[in-house]
């Protein structure tokens, strides 16, 4: 049995490239860019003025000296030019800076008066002026192949015309419950069966990270799983199961894995929950294989802690780090990394937590009060107050 | 011109029920309940082993007298009974506890010979047992109405048979862009036209909250924006404008709100970025009117502080408070409320922020380098460590 350091370490190890695809950009946000995204113009695209106001050449103005207006520049209006410097042109938010005029001057320091102007503060030249290119030039790096699209890039991805963009492809992957005492959601079980729970959870899991999922499940008999498992490992790039890989009688997953020549990488992990875990990858297909165990509470951990950073290994992304204070003592004798239900809180700037006690790794009802799990190392005691390395479920 | 604190009050004081809709579990994560999920049975709807290994009764066992195997109980088969107290069965993890049995002991601490059992320690009764509803009873409630679905909660759903579900409906949303620069996203700009890219941010930030939305372009001609918003203050429960709100002389929109019988709650806040923010509701038809300046960060700021307090408020859910501390000096010494750009790390369970320097209130680039927002009081500085209300972007 390995511990959870060296097991992480292995699935991390076992990053892959899915590829590229096209989105179009309402279905880019959380994904990860595999172009370069370059100003297709100078940002902004010329003088723009910055407020509703005046335009005026600044040298030529004198205050109590009031000045012809022109006209007027809209927004959307091609570039005028203000024929005499000392008159000016009545201009808007975000139009065209005319020709000889070097600022802009608001409204709210303006009397406008007979189609005159009067000012009653000199202009400093550049004023409520956004430069052409001052942002962007044109051809620069906006957006770095790489980066991951927060709903803050939208809005420059629009601006360059990128209407729909080149993303890293995520993996297809398919959702395998075994356990003959499952039965379908829509089903009303036998007193002695269960309705399917995991398989939901983990396609809701994936579908936040954009991944699409297909479920299936699988009955505990050999020759049905080796079937159904030989099939998947061609038409999927990942096996998700949850269920079959423990000590029972009918925990046929390790054996069928290595009878279909899926190259064990690890299986037991000295962890709680989530010992069982079987991990592997399918020597031809490369297919990867989480096997979960069958344990709500394991399987849902699990996923956050091996899952998410292999997936965002395969991005190219570092997971983020976080790390919690916690308000309860905390402490763990055995030889297992343990990985405590908590709920966090936050005080004053600071990532606060409580415990949450629960009834072992088949209560749902715990894992809805916890908002994320702390890893606390085995043989260890720590005060109230102690950080703890956090991994939080959203 | 009214305050920050009146303005955002006034907002959340506005909140409306849009009423109910069913949703498929699998598009339930992040909405509201809007029934009570009771549990359809016991959970655990039997006494359930825990373990892989063998069921016995307690009291018939002793350390060192091999015990008859009288058969197997898997996951998935109806309750077996033992026949005689002093024999045993195997028993799987998630089997149902067979008649005559109240513990189980693990394969771990169990020699299997010719088949019979032989132990090591004396079995405790109830041990390796997850008693029959335990975790909750038949009809006792186990999410409330009103909640907010987590992916922890849909393991419990699907415990239960709910497949669909009522959750509370979400606004029908038009984001409406005004203002004759744009053009649309596809199309390569004039030299003095820039593309739409607000109305994308809105709606990405809308489609993060599951609020499906339509975008229309209306351009700085009364008779058309008057005609234009009409029908949409009757076709949408909310208008989110960017644009038109100024001082310009084709910032129509307050006018026409008027003329078109909105009620303005206000127009222009002590803050920056975001001033010309117009706010209010149909007289008739209770449609909001969201109306934010068109610079992008002013709309994107405004949607944070205003819109998504708004939803949550709508929704019945107090919207989530953070603070940061700041690693610089932060100072405002103006008359308006400040939302400072800046740039958050998680450091040893304390989240700090550096302020982000920007170019202004276009400049995307800016914002996207930033997590949130800080609340700056007006007239007021602050040395290096000091803690400010946060507004994190996502």
């Amino acid at each position: 049995m390995i511990s959870y350091t060296e097991a992480h370490k292995i699935v991390i190890e076992t990053v892959k490239d899915f590829g590229e695809t096209q989105v179009h950009i309402m279905d880019s946000i959380g994904r990860v860019l595999s172009e370069d995204i370059l100003a297709d113009r100078d940002f902004p695209p010329f003088n723009r003025s910055t407020k509703d106001g005046i335009a005026v050449n600044a040298e030529h103005v004198k205050i109590n000296n009031p000045l012809r207006i022109e006209g007027v520049c809209a927004a959307g209006d091609p570039q005028k030019k203000l024929q005499d410097p000392a008159h000016c042109l009545e201009i808007m938010t975000g139009a065209v800076l005319p020709l000889n005029c070097d600022a802009v001057i608001m409204y709210e320091e303006v009397d406008i008066e007979n189609g005159k102007a009067r000012i009653s503060s000199s202009p400093k030249p550049e004023q409520n002026i956004h430069r052409k290119g001052s942002d962007q030039q044109k051809d620069e790096l906006i957006l770095e192949k790489g980066e991951q699209i927060s709903s803050q890039n939208i809005g420059i991805l629009a601006s360059v015309g990128k209407e729909s963009l080149r993303v890293k492809k995520l993996p297809k992957v398919a959702i395998i419950s075994t356990g003959n005492e499952l039965v379908p959601i829509d089903q009303v079980p036998e007193i002695h069966q269960i309705r399917t729970s995991n398989s939901y959870t983990l396609q809701a899991l994936l579908k936040q990270l954009n991944i699409e999922s297909e479920l299936m499940h699988i009955p505990d008999e050999k020759k049905i799983l080796e079937k159904r498992i030989r099939e998947a490992l061609q038409d999927f790039d990942v096996l998700v199961l949850s269920g079959g890989v423990s000590k029972g009688k009918y925990d046929y997953l390790p054996e069928i894995f290595e009878k279909l020549s899926v190259q064990k990488k690890f299986h037991r992990v000295a962890q709680q929950p989530g010992k069982p875990f079987w991990f592997g990858i399918h020597q031809e297909y490369k297919t990867h294989i989480f096997a979960f165990p069958g344990n709500p509470v394991s399987t849902y951990v699990n996923f956050h802690i091996y899952f998410n950073d292999w997936m965002d290994a395969c991005l190219g992304q570092s997971s983020k780090k976080y790390e919690i204070r916690m308000n309860d003592e905390v402490e763990n004798p055995t030889d297992l990394t343990k990985f405590l239900l908590v709920s966090a809180n936050h005080e004053k700037a600071v990532l606060t937590g409580d415990l949450v006690n629960g009834n072992g790794s088949g209560d749902l009802v715990s894992l809805s009060k916890a908002s994320g799990v702390i890893k606390v190392d085995k043989q260890s005691a720590f005060k109230v107050g102690s950080v703890f390395s956090y991994i939080p479920f959203r």
